[in-house]
Formats: C-alpha cells, structure tokens, sequence
C-alpha cells in the first residue's frame, strides 16, 4: 500500500492558500469591509472609516539585510503598508510593529532599521504606538498600519466600471534594482486623485501590474485591455514584460469613467508632477484580460505571472 | 590592535531594546497612550477608545508545532492578544493575522492553525478582517488585535494609589505543561472588574507575575509587597518562586483601594466564578519590592527574573 503524501502549501499557491482561509471566515457583522482589498475598513466617526493593513517583511524571504542595510529595510517595512494605506484613499496615522531580532545580532543594526522606520513615519506624521519583541533566527518585521478615510473618498478594488480608463502612477518594471527598498508611497497622490476626482476603483501595485489588475477585475466582475507600449518602463526595466510581471513597483493603479479621465489629465498636472498615464480600458468580463503587443500589434490573453510567495 | 566586538542585542536584554527604541521615538501628538501598556490607545468615538495590540508568536521560540499541534498554537495566536485588551478594561473587536509558512508545510497544519483561531475569534466576537500571507522557513504567526474600551472603563499600568490592595485572577505558576496554550482571556473578568468596581492599575501576566508586577510598579512610581503564601499555586506549579517567575500565565493582576478592594471581594463572586486573591499592598517607591517569604516570614527584595526573550 502507498502512502499519499499529505497536500503541501506550495502546491496550492499564495492566492488558493489565502481563499482557502477566506472560505472558512465568518461573514462580516461589524466590520464594513475584511479580507480582500488592500486594507480593512471599519465604522469609525460620522464621516470617516477607520482603515487597517499588516505587512511582514522576512529576511531571506523579502530582504537581504547585508546587501540593503537595516536602515533601508526599516523603511520600507513601513512603506509598504502606507502605500496600502494610500490605494484606499486614506490618511496612516498610526503604526505598530512586532519584530524578530538574532540575539547576535549587532545592536546598531536594530537601532539602523528603526532610524529607517521612524524617519518615514515622521514624513508622513504616522506615530509609532505600538508593538512586540521577540528573539528569531532571522530579522522578521511585521507592521500594521492604522488610517482613516473620509467615506466620500473611499476607494475600492471592487467598483471598476465597464468603459472606464486604467491609469498608473510613475514607471514600472525592474524595481528589484532598487526602487522595491526607497520608493515613495503614493499617499499624495492618492490624496489628490480622491479629493478632487472621481476614481472608481485603486490597488497599489505590488505584485505586477497583471497580477493586481487582475485583481481588480476579478473583485469589480469585469474584463479589461491595455496597451503595451503605453506603459511607462523605470530604466531597471529589462523589457515590456518586465512592467506587467515584475513586483514591488508600488505605484497606484486607478480606474475612472471617460469623462473623469479627461478631466485627471488636464488638471492632475496642476496639484503635482508625479506621471500619470492611461494604459487601457475596463471591458465586459467575457472579454477576459487582454494586451496589445507592443511590437505585433496583437491582442493577446495575459498570463498569470505576478508575484507569488509559493 | 583590538578589534573591539559590536554591542549584541543579546547583551541588553529585551527591557533594554524596547527602552531603546522608545527613546527614539518622537512624543505622541494624537494617540493617547503608546508604547508601555499593553495596547496603544487611540481617540476613537466620544465617549470610546480604540486599543490596539499585536503579538508575535514564532515556531521554535514561542511554540513546538509537532508537541502542541497546529490548533492550540492558532487559537494561543489570538488569545494572547485579547488578554492584552482584557487588562485594559476593553473589547476585542477586529483582528488581523500576518503569516509566514514554509512551503513545505502540510496544507492541513495551516488549516488546524485557522480552525484554531477562528474558533476562539467567534467565542468572543471577534472578526478576522485581514492580514498578510508570505513564505518562511518556520511558522511565523503575528496577530492585531483592535478593540475599544469605554474611556471611564479604561485602566492603565500607571495608576497604582499607595495603599492599594493587589489582586490576581486564577492560579500562577507551571504553565508551560499546558495551561499557556488554552488559557482562556480574561475578557469577561476583566468587564466585570472595570463595570461594577474602581480598579485603578491593570495588567495582563505573560512574563511572570514578578516581572509584570514590577512594570506596574515603574510606571505608576510605587513598591510593594506581595505574601508569597497567599499566591495560588496551579497544581503544575514546581514551588513556590514558580507562581513568582514563571511566564504565560496570562491572569489579570490589578489593584484597587483598600476601600473598593473590599467590595470587589464581597460582590465579585456574585457575577463570575473565577478566583480573585488578594496578594499584597502597594507601598511608597522608596520601600521597593518585596516579598514576604512563605517559610521564613522574611520581607525580602524581590529577584528580577521574568521572562525575557534575550
């Protein structure tokens, strides 16, 4: 008799591994919003939701701490929840953080991650509250953020709308050159985007662009076509691939109707200089999820290559 | 010439990084309390805080996945968590878990670890309402707990009154063999506590009733005695410096006046069956913190040797 041998995590992916658990969670009866955007949104005031979103940063896994310096990683370990902060909309104005330190671990390096940490979260007058300490073999770091949003400004990956234009903040691709560990979250961007426009739905982009646009498709029930050669490639980018694949861009991917498009690019120019461009339409779900080839001209299915952990 | 060896965090001891790094951090603007309670407090609704916590649980520091097995471990994730709210008088609401496991790891481990979890959030309310999924080496398990606590329930380490009478919920001591994996928090003790009586000074007992105890002394600016005789000892206890220095028991230890201690002692029994001992008194700074030896009757100054992790 042969033993099976028991249904492993890596065989299952990130994403089957995070709808697995979403299968068994309860249905929401206070909160407005759990798993399933780029952070929980929960009553707060009269005119404001209370927002919440965690990231955990590994070394080995996520960073080598040789080649970064713990400064760059302590801030990144923040900007990568503030830049989830921003594709909702909102404000951070709170922060906690658990973290594992080796107990050989040189206590400058500690003291460099936190100078890293705490220089971000003075920039964007986000206050360190809380936390955790533990001994690990690694360097782990785990933070969790705590914004609001006014309810007005709310956006969620949920409400693209057929016809609507994709836009993108900045240059794509590459980012493992560099950008991934000093990258600007776009909180001001997103600021001026959801106070002065209509904008239907946002992520940040921090598993390619094909993979999280497809996560707005899949979420909003829709289908959508962009054009190759529009996307704007960061100078780390090795080709046109690179910008639909590569990870940890963290620039803002939005969507908003044709008449608020225009309206974005006349006068989105006028509040700052961050890049904007148009890269495609929202089409009807049937359509699937397709590019424009840059150099053929063809319009082809996009593969499913963004990042995953397993 | 000697190459000097760098400071290892190893060598400041857990109290001493966390002091470290809070003098590093910039004084609070918005938040109410930050680091140095057992949950950050966060204006919220008129007449509510928010609290807010995270705890780290890491496989081969905190837990032995194959000993405990992957249930007890979530559902511990969780509740250590929401005895950090319980000894702040509050009530845990959403949570958010950030976690990190090996590739190879048995789909069902992952499932147990939820089961276990979600079990112990639907007990007491509690909605899962996002997080962070990433690849490891071992089970890394960091979870946010945020809840919100009535501003005239909330109770801090900071207010112990001179002449207060310490009391502990439970029995101390011999954990490890069991009860710090299904302890259950404190939540409900707590409630009572904060609605039907003035507690003035609250904490949760994860280090060590000793270690926790003195915390409660720095920050509220006091000493104390304790009677070693009158502490319950659970029947894991080795003897009786266990119920002093051993960690995870997770029982409320608070005080309260000797008038309102009084009352607690009358009425308490009325609402809930758990045990409340009165153990000592709290004293003037300068007396310190002793103990009152169960044998030889001598008050002597209490050793340091909570748990810490470096």
């Amino acid at each position: 008799m042969k033993r099976q041998e028991p249904m492993k995590i890596k065989y299952i992916s990130e994403f089957g591994l995070i709808k697995r658990v979403n299968n068994k969670v309860p249905a929401l009866k206070n909160a407005v919003l759990g798993i399933g955007d780029d952070c929980a949104v929960i009553n707060y005031t009269k005119n404001k939701y209370l927002l919440s979103t965690m990231d955990m940063l590994i070394e080995g896994v996520h960073f080598d701490l040789r080649k970064f310096g713990a400064f760059k990683v302590g801030r990144k370990a923040l900007a990568v929840s503030l830049s989830d902060i921003a594709a909702m909309g909102g404000i951070p104005k709170y922060c906690l953080i658990s973290l594992g330190v080796p107990e050989d671990m040189p206590v400058k390096v500690v003291d460099d991650f936190y100078a890293g940490f705490l220089k971000l979260a003075k920039e964007y007058g986000v206050e360190l509250v809380g936390g955790d300490t533990n001994r690990s073999d690694k360097l782990i770091c785990d933070v969790c953020v705590i914004g609001e949003v006014k309810k007005e400004n709310l956006v969620l990956r949920s409400e693209a709308k057929i016809g609507d234009i994709i836009f993108i903040t900045g240059c794509l691709g590459g980012s493992i050159y560099g950008k991934h560990l000093d990258f600007t979250p776009r909180l001001m961007e997103a600021k001026i985007l959801t106070k002065n426009f209509r904008i239907n739905s946002m992520i940040d982009i921090s598993d390619g662009l094909a993979g999280d646009l497809k996560r707005i498709l899949e979420e909003s029930k829709v289908g959508a076509v962009i054009a190759q050669e529009k996307i704007p490639l960061s100078k780390y980018a090795l080709n046109c691939d690179s910008a639909l694949y590569d990870g940890e861009d963290y620039e803002l991917l939005f969507t908003a109707s044709e008449k608020e498009a225009r309206k974005v690019v006349e006068n989105f120019k006028k509040f700052s200089g961050t890049r904007l461009t148009p890269i495609g339409k929202i089409m009807p779900k049937k359509f699937g999820f397709r590019v424009i080839e840059k150099d053929t001209n063809r319009v082809v299915p996009v593969e499913k290559k963004g990042f995953e952990h397993f």
